[in-house]
């Protein structure tokens, strides 16, 4: 078994500030019925691969948190960044040192902030994407997530034809659009066969993710930040576009069965280019004819938990729209996000529309729901005990 | 020396939750750079009469609080009401028990509710309504708030002529509108001329409430609440127009002096009809020729601190009209009054207009500025505990 899967819980998280600090980002925080993202995350990665091949990436100062909060990952599975270098120097860490251990391996990698539902066709579609990665030395796997809306803060898949001319052509009865691939999902094989992707585009203006989202899932998908690749065709990849990264990382790679890991990892990781993996490589590889790019789709309830408004859309509501969690008495108020972390405070809101009310012990934070972007800046103005 | 004055402490001030609690009525909250309403208002009565003439008139289960935070106060000043019956059966007791010990007794009633600025040219004005009601042995003095906009939650005093003919002649000379009283207070004798009020009227409605304001102060002013009288006048107005009242605090004032004192206040307390005094005595005195209801004129800066839009208007502002006490982080908010009543606590807003957040340990209110109203609605329906 060659399969693993690595969990990059390497995000800040200063959008969900009050409530996520710099020693405590939102990856960790039991938002979820007593449960963080994190763990989540971890056990959605359950029976996918064996339990000693499951990894975890996360700042190296949030170590004793991490593994505090999965007792069952073991501390040679965690991956401390010793700083935040953006997907590439991540994922390209991760991919190096498991190709050093196993060249046959193929990986996984799965952001933390996400939440998937149903669990089992998750992990259903993702082993679609182990078997892809597996069948097709020459691929890089994505998983395309279908557009429930014009968002500009994700980046977006162009799909191609199939990957898999076969697996298509026994599909072409199937119906077009997406709606039908979901009854599809559990009558067929749990998948949907995986689409080339011709191109990454990020983070697009408005008018272009409305253009997007009209073309429909068929044409373009969110682009979820999962992958899953053999480790050496990501090492290719990584070589060809960013050979200084590439050099970086097998220094790291050769020294992390020895002794001199923490020296090495301390010394040239922090020199890696800052980048994400879309820019670095998933662009130049999908224009490049030695790879190709393939996205499954995820046809899935998912949401990327970056921001109290998207923590909103995981809480029950009110008949006027409020979400709240904790103690709370709401007067009047519609469309509220509630949350009082302390389960010996009370957040009382009169006449209030479209606010969100976060309090902790040592800050309370209140803002226009349509604001909460600038969430960024108010931490930046923050005194250091408060970030 | 027969002066005496009266502190009315027994608000329970539900509008300034969750600052206020049942235990820590709005009187005794530090609010003032440190000092509480009802310190400042103690510290007024100051040189208007005898340090052991300074009485206090507050809920019994308040005493505590109250001695400590008046350390000035002798424990025997403190008038212990054993439940809440609205201002007649507190002024009425403190008539009563005033009278029962010095028959010449001359009485202020202020109520700790309010600012007022300057203290030096308060005192002058309280002096004149000393004065007066030594002087007339049939006036009740009230003083009188010049308007500053057409408030309905005020009561408003309707002037009628000088209550003294020949001070008012010798001044005939003045100019009648307000604003020039207040240039001439300093320059003449501190005091404009007591008047005679022609009617009480209650909180108006919103309509009358601008006939008023226009009409001017010359013709309306607001009723403070603040009284001057001779107690036995008082007692007599008492006997005529709520002969239970006054029987129930002939009670009470005969005991006061012997080991009955608590069992009868106790017994017979509870049972004083819950009026207020405007309503009880001060409408008929104005209609009954035996007494006379004069306003002294107080033309000062003045704030019935009820409310947090009230106590916005005690605190300093920023350019965006934002006030704020405690720590606080604004991001384009304005028109807020955002309270931090914990040093170590901060309060963050972004995007926010005209919102009142108050912050304490257990409780933080997010209220719109203009519902600040329904606090007293929310309070109703809180737990007990934060009360």
């Amino acid at each position: 078994m060659h399969r693993y899967a690595m969990i990059l819980a390497g995000g800040s998280g200063t959008r969900l500030w009050p409530m996520s600090r710099d020693d405590r980002p939102k990856q960790l925080l039991p938002l979820f019925d007593g449960r963080s993202l994190l763990q989540l995350a971890f056990a959605r990665q359950e029976r996918l691969v064996p339990d000693d091949h499951r990894w975890v990436c996360a700042g190296e100062r949030h170590r004793a948190a991490v593994l505090a909060g999965l007792p069952r990952l073991n501390a040679e599975q965690f991956l401390g960044e010793p700083a935040g270098r953006d997907t590439l120097a991540a994922i390209g860490l991760g991919t190096a040192v498991l190709a050093a251990r196993d060249p046959e391996a193929v990986v996984g990698f799965f952001p933390a902030d996400h939440l998937i539902e149903p669990v089992d066709e998750y992990r259903r579609i993702v082993e679609e994407g182990f078997r892809v990665a597996e069948e097709n030395a020459d691929a890089l796997v994505t998983f395309g997530i279908a557009p429930t809306g014009p968002a500009t803060g994700f980046g977006y898949l162009e799909l191609g034809g199939p990957l898999d001319r076969r697996a298509h052509d026994a599909r072409e009865g199937d119906s077009p659009v997406f709606a039908t691939m979901l009854r599809m999902v559990p009558a067929k094989t749990g998948t949907v066969p995986a689409r080339l992707v011709r191109q990454f585009v990020e983070k697009p203006p408005r008018e272009k993710a409305e253009e997007y989202f009209r073309a429909g899932s068929q044409k373009y998908l969110w682009n979820s930040g999962m992958f899953v690749w053999r480790a050496a065709t990501m090492l290719e990849c990584i070589r060809r576009f960013k050979p200084a990264v590439y050099d970086g990382l097998q220094t790291i790679a050769g020294d992390w069965d020895t002794p001199g890991r923490a020296a090495t990892l301390a010394a040239v990781f922090p020199t890696l280019k800052k980048i994400s993996i879309d820019f670095a490589v998933m662009e130049p590889a999908s224009r490049d004819a030695r790879f190709r790019v393939a996205a499954v789709p995820m046809p899935l309830r998912w949401l990327d938990v970056g921001s109290w408004p998207a923590y909103a859309d995981t809480c029950p509501r009110d008949d006027r729209g409020n979400a709240a969690a904790g103690q709370n008495l709401l007067l009047e108020s519609a469309g509220c996000l509630v949350v009082s972390a302390d389960p010996k405070h009370l957040v009382a809101a009169i006449g209030c529309d479209d606010l969100i009310v976060v309090h902790t012990p040592d800050a309370t934070l209140v803002c226009r729901k349509d604001r909460a972007e600038q969430i960024k800046e108010l931490y930046k103005q923050l005194p250091p005990q408060l970030q």
